[in-house]
């Protein structure tokens, strides 16, 4: 039964000293070759996705009330008909709890040597799982190979790293000796039981199912509870998929496979408040909206609740030695999955009077004409458009970005990606607003929406796009400027405000980007959500220390 | 200014062992003797509590409206008559504010030193603080001094090395290299900043002021967060104490002392709602009833809130090889205090048709009387009564136990200490009362208030006192049984109900006693409170941690 823990105990182990120095580490490759995942595993993986469509996915001895549901629809255009074994809340409740009390009796080390398994196993179908996640959130396939795949693979591990490391910090047992002065001493022998909290629930989301809700559902899993994923009903399939392999490792290992249940719903049929609010629920993950985000913080009485909402992310250019790369690496932070993305900028403050760069002063209005020309540049070709902007997940965003064109001075306009008429497609639109004039900026505009936000100086940039992440919430900023003075200005301005900070970044990194074992994603200090992806407080509360003492024998 | 880090250092690192392994380990001697802290240190302390009855308690440079608030009675009839600066909500807000950003910006070395150095000087007044506790919460004076003392300094001690392990285990710095095959990787130098959450505010209790007020004073205070600490209205003397000392240590180290706060009130006019709803409040520390725990719970919104509140903690009798040491001990853990302890037993279940001992076999009558007899041998004597029990805290409870006469059959009745006419003083009342036809006994009855329930058997005795622990709360349970699979039963039932259980305890060792370092006080699994003094959730929540990135110098 410890023999998935010592497989990959190796892998573990790196992983926990990766967490400690935050420097560079993943234990899955992200390039999709062939050469490493097997030659045939590019046409297997669609192969596999492909025999799902028109059918019933099947999870064998999941609970179910007899239907079925599911209406996914690809961003792409294909129609997926793909549909799940829908259960009533009470036989999932029943269900999880019956499978979690076995779990929750395994060794720290069984339930740690499962988790590793799944990943492990997940990782050998990145593939398939890239055809999920492309055709459900509109992601391009290398995206959604690499965010889908194995970068979602990293974040699982790094949870369950987390989770090991802060059960075994407790030890098992102890002897506590007191001494007595001339008499002998009070000897107890104790036992440290580590006890789950119950039943943890975890609430998908329409654009990055596995990336944002692995965390959680291998988080309180490590630690022993049972989970049900609740997927957004627009992105069942790579959810179902991770459940579907997870539940097969379960089964072998000897456990209940209801340790993981799927909760399958359709969009105005959601049985997400119910399930929430069920009071032998005790802890709830969520990604998504505020508003939806704030109503589990209000409704899910004294559960845990970790929660990743929206925020509005910006971009402060104060001056810089490298104008061409820092538009040629803005544009690909707003044109990657069309600015679908929690990290993604939203507005790019800068200074009235322009900025100073390496060939002299530039206008505003010249920034502004560097950044689309930059955007129209890098999506010239419409193959090379199609893969880093994707397809909209959300046919309301494409109705939000048609009527986006009234909130400023259009610099850029959105447009469909030539080609790909069957699918969902909108490039970024660049709108200048002046911060003394505009606040349209300042509600996030989720989608291919962007602003040129015109400020007094660098430093008003930065105080109004700190205190835009204090109010409405912020997951990351980027500062562009060539003295520290300003650096160190916009360091402590977004610390304070909780919020990632990216400096001049011109290369082909972006300030999108968030890596597993090294950067904290989500502060948890601001209304971009109350956790972070991952840290201690966000496991070492999903179980609790039992204690069992008894005089030692003499 | 790392000064006072370097001087504690030696034992924070043994502090930080002992967590992690779990023994017996405390850095303050609890014996109250001259030896230890000074040979005039015990007439030191009481003169320096004297000199306070009937004056103002200055807190230089504190908040103010002008105004002077405190009417807090010694249970022991000494009139106090000391008085505190009140402040409005205002104040204590925008002090705290103002003082929090130059604590936040200090080094976690430095915020730490100060900590240690605040308990330490604490510590070498502990005769002092032994005197503030007795006259305010009724303990008993060697009670007063090791609770409200050293037992206290060891539990603040815990957890700021619980919270100095959380925030090192960070790193400050690292370089993030990411290979890019025959290119130059990707090189970041990234940051990692510990950032507090802001306000905290600490709710003490009437009983053990100090010893459940540290733990999240000094969690907080060390993860960069300022503190307001509003203490019972009965019971303000003791934590008055503990700020004035922390803020002179605050202003020697360089920083404002209004980093500590007392909002100090009045019965009946108690500004714990407001302060507790106040939006600029991040962190709440509670300890006290459920009914208000609830409220708070109820009421903070996102804030993180940390409670321990009350609960009904059981013995089960299921057999025994010393029945006479059994009686003792439970008579002991019964009289401490008069049952106002958080830890103190109160329903004893005891199977129906007896036990067996190392006598034979005894009924449950005189199950009920070895118990009695204990109790009345144990406080024969009306000084040492005196000594076990302390006096009442709360009026409220004389009444109580004036009316739980009629709660079940009387085995022994409460009454006064002789002697101690001044002070309110009640000894055990212990009830005898069948589980089948009674559930008087499973509300909780604060005080010197006990119940025998007669049980079908010793299982049926488990069930019901684990039932109860998860419906109601509990934070301790005890269990005498001669064979493995009792306890093994016991162990199982009281872990699932989050309840830290001890067996067959016969000698100087009592199920009321926790030790920091050691054992985990509450397991936050039940009613009993949603957070355990200490472990990593109790403080790793407190700060978070923001990155800032950028490319390395080529």
């Amino acid at each position: 039964m410890t023999r998935f823990f010592e497989t990959h105990r190796e892998m573990l182990d790196k992983a926990l000293q990766a967490a400690r120095e935050r420097g560079y580490w993943s234990p899955y490759p992200e390039a999709p070759s062939g050469r490493i995942y097997g030659e045939t595993a590019k046409d297997d993986g669609e192969a596999a996705f492909t025999a799902r469509l028109g059918n019933l996915f099947d999870l064998s001895g999941h609970p179910s009330n007899g239907k079925v549901v599911g209406k996914e629809t690809s961003p792409y255009g294909l129609p997926l008909e793909i549909t799940y074994p829908a259960a009533d809340i009470a036989q999932l409740i029943s269900g999880s709890k019956e499978a979690g009390a076995g779990w929750a009796s395994a060794t720290v080390e069984d339930r740690v040597g499962v988790c590793l398994e799944i990943i492990h196993r997940i990782n050998r179908r990145s593939f398939e799982m890239a055809n999920a996640v492309m055709h459900t959130t509109g992601q391009a396939f290398v995206m959604a190979f690499q965010a889908g795949g194995p970068h979602a693979q990293d974040r699982a591990v790094e949870s369950v790293a987390y989770a090991y490391a802060e059960m075994s910090r407790n030890p098992a047992t102890a002897v506590w000796s007191k001494p007595q002065g001339k008499h002998d001493p009070i000897v107890l022998d104790k036992q440290f039981r580590i006890m789950p909290r119950g039943i943890a629930v975890t609430v998908g989301c329409a654009t990055f199912p596995t990336w944002n809700g692995y965390p959680g559902i291998f988080a309180s899993l490590a630690t022993g509870n049972s989970v049900i994923v609740k997927p957004h009903p627009s992105a069942i399939l790579p959810l179902a998929l991770s459940l579907d392999i997870g539940r097969e490792v379960l089964r072998e290992a000897g456990f209940d496979p209801n340790v993981l249940l799927l909760a399958a719903d359709e969009a105005g049929a959601e049985m997400t408040k119910d399930l929430v609010q069920h009071p032998d629920v005790e802890i709830v993950d969520f990604t998504g909206s505020n508003a939806f985000g704030q109503w589990i913080r209000a409704n899910a009485g004294s559960k845990l609740v970790y929660t990743e909402e929206a925020g509005v992310n910006s971009v402060v250019i104060a001056s810089t030695d490298n104008f061409r790369g820092l538009c040629g690496n803005i544009a690909f932070s707003l044109s990657l999955y069309s600015g679908q993305m929690c990290t993604a900028p939203q507005n790019i403050y800068v200074p009235r009077e322009g900025i100073e760069t390496e060939d002299g002063h530039k206008s505003l209005d010249e920034v502004a004409q560097g950044l689309k020309t930059a955007i129209d540049k890098l999506l010239g070709d419409p193959m090379r458009a199609s893969g880093i902007c994707g397809a909209i997940a959300n046919p309301v965003t494409i109705e939000r970005v048609k009527q986006a064109g009234t909130l400023g001075e259009i610099v850029r306009a959105s447009e469909p990606i030539e080609g790909q008429e069957a699918a969902r497609t909108a490039t970024p639109m660049l709108l200048k607003v002046d911060a003394a004039q505009s606040d349209t900026h300042l509600e996030e505009r989720f989608g291919p929406i962007s602003f040129i936000v015109a400020a007094d100086s660098s430093d008003d940039a930065i105080a109004r796009a700190a205190a835009s992440a204090r109010n409405k919430g912020a997951i990351t900023a980027a500062v562009y400027a060539t003295d520290d003075a300003t650096l160190d200005k916009a360091a402590d301005a977004f610390s304070h405000a909780g919020v990632s900070l990216s400096c001049n970044l011109t290369g082909n990194i972006f300030v999108n980007q968030s890596a597993a074992f090294s950067d904290y994603h989500v502060s948890g200090a601001n209304p971009a959500g109350n956790a972070c992806l991952t840290d201690a407080a966000f496991v070492a509360n999903r179980f609790r220390v039992a204690t069992i003492r008894r005089p030692a024998a003499a």
